[in-house]
């Protein structure tokens, strides 16, 4: 398989995309080219810094970057030859089967839904992250590319999320849930009540509401909700994240004798880290889209950037993407046959 | 001063509710009487147990219990002689200052609305809580009380935040922040648009929007959004913070290795958890009622209960009512006012 990897959208710099990449090809022998997109100077500084396998790499010139502030509406006539674009355009071209960008998220929804088109039956892409519980992991969508959203589009999501749990987190029959403020059935706004309503009548292995609460309690796989929600919750997560591995930090060098303990016990810190690190779950796929798209993490690091590729080539490898043009269509008509069943339903939908 | 502590609704019975209330006693001389209302045989004995002072004590007989499982609608046609009930009519009455129950949250909140009303000039109770940021802390309303608003509801959460930030929290000139999806101003939704403009007309510090990423960064004091995503976000955090204590625990009981060294650091480890705790911080206050209201979680130790009374206490002292009272009239009066300078704008809103 083949997999485009914009390589200039990065906190760090290509350096360090690059170095992700050469792990990703020492990792996984089913990538035969990595296209990487960028200014191609850099570029070959970087990969024969590295010394990355010249056989498995191609380079594709871009000179231009879209930079966080670029607006995602005007940036896809604007530089037609940004590194994004490009590299979008190289799956669009079907010369690569997945692509990965740590660049302006935005952009990269906007160029994928132009270039790439939706699924047949799909009607919005969503942006699906994963992150660790307890014991476990759930993935969570929309977080952030639908900041309004209809309860079909929700049914949606949760069929996507289904098929990556399954396939992607190896997850046999995923719990999927919506997001609410409460787990009664009383509970949530019309949106919940009715994507609810669809999800029940729908082949998923749906548990109904879930809130706040049960999100990192390993109760439940796919968590489903709006991309104003999903933004909020996820973000407010990462920062108390990062909130709270700043305290360890602070509290465990105050003095000698907390240092001394926290060396005794660095295998344990190292293990706490590694789980709640987000570089570890390979980015935030973009799920609907006729074509494979990774969202990596502006800071990523070159760890970051391997799981990410590796996920693209785990996604390539089990056919993500026709897999939920099927689910999609089957619940389609599970809908529609219950619909021609209960016709009351069908006008109180 | 006068406080009603509900003592039947927590999860750990009235013994630990009265323990709590034997620390408040001895903390804080202002209580001059503390009611203590439930089911009079039980109180009785838990009083004697822990030797409370028979002088500033006052035991309020009431045979019913609301459970987590009543609803909030009926329960307060049904469960008259409830302790909740009995806790509020204090307050109704006069009879008490304030009133802290560790009950069901609906029906706190039905039944503080049906018999204490709004303060004058406000539209919605809101129901806040503080949670710890990197250095500080931060208010976050409505956690709850109302899953739909208005925009002047969320101005009005805004302006009773930003008192008790103030009065409570011991911030001179709070920074006073909406939740949303992004910072810039084309962000957020029809909402979050009309609310951030009267915030920005006020005479708050109002800061514009602020990004789950913003919360525990010390960037806001006061975080203002509808009761359905701050009970969102509050519920993700608390879940996230016992999922990180949960996997600190399970890696530094993993081997003696691990065990020395936290042993070593126990200081540290003390640090972190009571800065995360969130029975430090005094319960969440219902704010916007003509009366003095806080909601302590179900599982409050004594220690929670200590500082929920200190709070309710607090709050007295500093009239915080009246304060609010006097800053929605004049958040109103300005809006008054800008709207007849520029009837367009009226138009608009």
């Amino acid at each position: 398989m083949k997999v485009a990897l914009d390589v200039m959208g990065g906190d760090h710099g290509c350096g360090e995309v690059i170095a992700g990449a050469k792990m990703a090809l020492a990792a996984d022998a089913r990538i035969e080219t990595l296209f990487l997109v960028g200014r191609e100077s850099e570029i070959r500084a970087a990969v024969s810094k590295e010394g990355l396998p010249e056989s498995r790499v191609s380079i594709v010139d871009a000179r231009e970057i879209i930079t966080m502030e670029d607006k995602p509406a005007t940036v896809i006539r604007r530089k037609k030859d940004s590194s994004l674009i490009r590299a979008v355009e190289l799956v669009k071209e079907r010369k690569a089967d997945a692509v990965i960008s740590t660049g302006n998220t935005g952009a990269l929804l906007a160029a994928s839904k132009i270039k790439l088109r939706m699924l047949p039956g799909v009607e919005r892409p969503a942006l699906a992250t994963v992150m660790p519980s307890s014991r476990a992991q759930f993935i969570l969508l929309d977080v952030g590319a639908n900041p309004e959203c209809q309860p079909i589009h929700l049914l949606q999501f949760a069929l996507m999320g289904n098929v990556y749990s399954q396939h992607i987190l190896a997850c046999s029959s995923p719990r999927v849930g919506i997001l609410s403020n409460g787990t009664e059935e009383m509970k949530g706004n019309d949106l919940t009540r009715e994507a609810a309503r669809l999800c029940r009548m729908s082949h998923l292995n749906f548990i109904g509401y879930v809130e706040g609460h049960d999100l990192f309690s390993d109760r439940v796989d796919v968590v489903v909700t709006d991309g104003f929600i999903g933004n909020l919750v996820l973000k407010a997560c990462e920062s108390l994240g990062k909130s709270v591995v700043t305290l360890l930090k602070r509290e465990f060098t105050a003095n000698p004798w907390t240092k001394l303990g926290a060396w005794i016990s660095r295998n344990a810190f190292r293990n706490v880290r590694d789980r709640l690190d987000p570089d570890s779950y390979g980015g935030a796929p973009l799920l609907g889209l006729n074509g494979n798209v990774i969202k990596a993490h502006g800071s990523s690091n070159a760890h970051a950037i391997r799981h990410a590729i590796r996920v693209s080539a785990q996604s390539v490898a089990c056919h993500i993407n026709q897999v939920i043009q099927e689910q999609v269509a089957l619940a389609d008509e599970i809908l529609k046959s219950s619909a021609q069943e209960d016709p009351i339903d069908l006008v109180s939908a």
